[in-house]
């Protein structure tokens, strides 16, 4: 069921004041196949909700893929059949990802814009295949990855209260893109980005069979779902990391369309808003050691074994000194959001689970995120204890029904890595977003590839005497830059 | 030091179409004196902010209350210095209290005006004294409790790093409100319309030696001292609840004006909001089964051991039958706000920790409200499982800068107990506000008592054919009523 997904390329191309486009380097193995959570369905085109001619592109997508027999992984290709542009006849939608490392020595971008109309069906895979597709330097390092799909879901059969024999024709399709912002290897938001959108589909199976009950809404259903594939991922991750050598962690940020409502699911510090109108709206929080300060150390409180002895869940501005025994200091415990004064004990001299600022924030002196996939093998700096049990899997899920408003064709969901959101605001993306769409036809599906590119570049800064700089002088991104432009709206709903 | 309170009547008058006076019952005796945790400030006057005939109010106001030597809490009074007046020269503001029960028989309604401005100091307290107090049945029923107050806290001399000898100019003065809505019986709420603002000043004397340091602001050390106050006042209780009959619980909401600041805390199902200018601005959450169920889950899944074998942390939309066991069923766990499917197992059996929907639902199927003070003895129904491990006596605290928005004569916070909120949308109380304020002028100081007494008597309802009922022919609210409104703007500013 795999159509496309957005990976790490190895091929090295000049980076100059162009688009470089690098060509597929054959010496490439593919990887050893995960267990797969979700078989996919039967080989035949799924009824693809929407009009006739997308039916038909989605299907002409998958099964040229399929007909291309490709190693997966193995290039930078990022495919998606962008869902909104169902909601108008006639539509042009690009969906554009891109992906960056913040340094031109070592760049890794990744580009693929897909458009889908009446006219454009019948070439849309050949205009797509051979170029489009950026890859230049870096390409080992850049832990970002990137998918997204469109899913189809056939419902199960043995649900409690559920009717017992659905037909092949209650199944659903979603369509799905995920970012996956590595740390501390790639292994994790590889195989993130191939098998999250499986074990969703897997969960969703259950929701065909849904009727009415009290109190849980179809939408309440579709949250649990994804919020039980992010456990199941992450729990397959912890079953198959030594033979797949899935190192490290990862962010996930996904964004799944279905039946009107965009769900976006967050866990880590990728970020995602809309732009409606020039209006920004948040669809993601981010999960920090800041920002989940209070849900870490109530765990150190009621288990204070997962401390190890090492660390005291009480928080401090600074450092305790020995010499302060006795002494009075300010401190934070897990029920307060203020500051009070507290008389220092021999247990307070230990390190705090949670310390440090902002970007520099971390839990057990260690990671600087505190909500993604995989992290099992993660352990404090010259210890072994564990890290784990202070990370969560879960994702917020935020819903946007789309049928709610009206979209015009400047109207974009945004989601980012860290990369970008760092040195970015929402304003200046919001502003980037106006600058770069009005520039262009509403019709001309460069427009999302332009602005992709604007904010990617922008984040990254451009060289100067000391280092990379943004605008405002202050230093460009340092670390990977992905980004995901969705049009909410298409041209075809002004005709 | 205290200068008012808000208490329970004993007199039954007759409730008619006035608002009938009740006069003081003189057989009460005066309860024994809890432990005073901060004792108060040596006679003589504090020194407050704000103008000349501000400080010489509230001197003459507390001088005053002393030479009658009143018996505490044995009528129903509420006196407070507006502190937004200060911000206005010249200004009249009135603060109302309104307390009610839902049914005419057994109604207990609290009241008192104070009004302050540079003509009305002299007879403050005697035109305040005899009248405007009504008390009218059920005072030994209604278990809500208020209480306003201006406190003076003095520096502490011993905090690390800060100056060693302050002055004592170093003092500071707060303005405070205290509405406590109790249950299962009257002691929790009262004891903490005596003590909890006591408590508030103990903690807040190291804020006057406070010196700047990294990430530390003056604001999150009022809410630490507010946060550490109220666990304070919880401790006091359990400690003396034996002595002293501190039977059941309360839901605290608390508001302090310090320093342009106005700081709402809360710890239960109380609510505030500011009406300005029409907007809408909630200065509280609720704390209820509900809005907590992830944190009451979370407990129960690292302390299994507080749901003594009879609860589940499991959630299911009902009541799991035996003979469902080994069928699928939709649960929510504590890091879930979606439903998934999950097949049943044995101990999904028990009693949910958190069931029941909206105002029907219960902790250990016995409490509707999960934060707040008292509930000691809590137990289980039929079981000497303690509740009170679930209950968080923490409030959240909400900061408001007065000094960033001009404030009109019709600007109001509004704090109420759940007796108003029930049958009462915020949009509601907004048209209210609006209503009222408008059929009087500005610097007429009646029009803010009559906004108090529209709320209350609009949420319990008049009589007809089948009980009280609202206009909208719902029932009125079957729970205590107590509102306060507190202007935050006068005249004076537009003069």
């Amino acid at each position: 069921m795999r159509v496309g997904c957005c990976g790490q390329g190895t091929r090295r191309v000049h980076w100059g004041s162009g688009w470089d486009v690098g060509s597929w380097p054959k010496e490439v193995k593919p990887p050893a196949p995960y267990a797969d959570p979700s078989p996919a369905a039967p080989l035949g085109v799924p009824p693809l909700p929407g009009r006739g001619e997308l039916r038909q592109a989605g299907a002409a997508a998958r099964l040229s893929m399929r007909r291309e027999s490709l190693p997966p992984r193995q290039y930078s290709l990022c495919l998606a059949l962008p869902p909104f542009s169902s909601l108008w006849p006639g539509s042009q939608v690009a969906v554009t990802f891109l992906s960056l490392a913040s340094r031109p020595e070592r760049v890794c971008v990744s580009k693929v814009v897909v458009i889908l109309g009446p006219g454009l069906v019948s070439n849309l895979m050949w205009s797509l295949w051979p170029g489009r597709v950026i890859n230049a330097g870096k390409s080992r390092h850049n832990e970002d990855q990137a998918c997204c799909e469109v899913v189809y879901v056939e419902g199960r059969r043995s649900v409690s209260g559920a009717p017992r024999e659905p037909s092949r024709g209650q199944g659903l399709c979603f369509y799905y893109w995920g970012l996956f912002d590595g740390h501390a290897g790639g292994g994790a938001a590889e195989m993130a980005s191939r098998l999250l959108h499986r074990h969703i589909r897997e969960q969703l199976k259950d929701l065909s069979c849904w009727s009415s009950q009290k109190e849980v809404t179809h939408e309440s259903l579709v949250i649990g779902a994804i919020e039980n594939a992010f456990q199941l991922m992450d729990e397959q991750m912890a079953r198959e990391r030594r033979g797949h050598q899935v190192e490290g962690g990862c962010c996930a940020l996904v964004v799944i369309y279905l039946l009107g409502k965009v769900y976006v699911a967050n866990a880590g510090d990728s970020r995602a808003i809309i732009v409606r109108n020039g209006e920004i709206i948040p669809m993601s929080r981010e999960f920090t050691p800041e920002t989940e300060r209070q849900r870490l150390q109530l765990l150190g409180f009621l288990k204070p074994e997962l401390l190890g002895g090492e660390f005291t869940h009480l928080e401090f501005p600074r450092r305790v000194q020995p010499k302060e025994l006795g002494q009075k200091m300010l401190y934070r415990d897990q029920n307060m959001t203020g500051w009070a004064y507290k008389k220092i004990e021999l247990e307070d001299l230990r390190f705090p689970l949670v310390c440090g600022e902002g970007k520099k924030a971390r839990v057990m002196a260690t990671i600087g995120v505190t909500r993604g996939l995989g992290d099992h093998n993660l352990k404090v700096c010259s210890s072994t204890l564990p890290i784990k049990p202070f990370l969560s899997c879960f994702p917020e899920v935020q819903v946007y029904d789309l049928t709610q408003y009206e979209h015009c064709p400047d109207d974009v969901l945004v989601l980012g890595t860290d990369g970008l959101w760092d040195v970015t605001s929402d304003c200046e993306v919001a502003a980037t977003v106006d600058r770069v769409l009005s520039a262009y036809e509403p019709n001309d599906p460069s427009r999302y590839t332009a602005l992709a590119q604007a904010l990617v570049l922008g984040a990254r800064g451009t060289p100067r005497d000391r280092g990379w700089r943004l605008p405002n002088n202050k230093l460009g991104s340092g670390d990977d830059i992905s980004v995901f432009i969705i049009p909410l709206g298409g041209p075809g709903s002004y005709s």
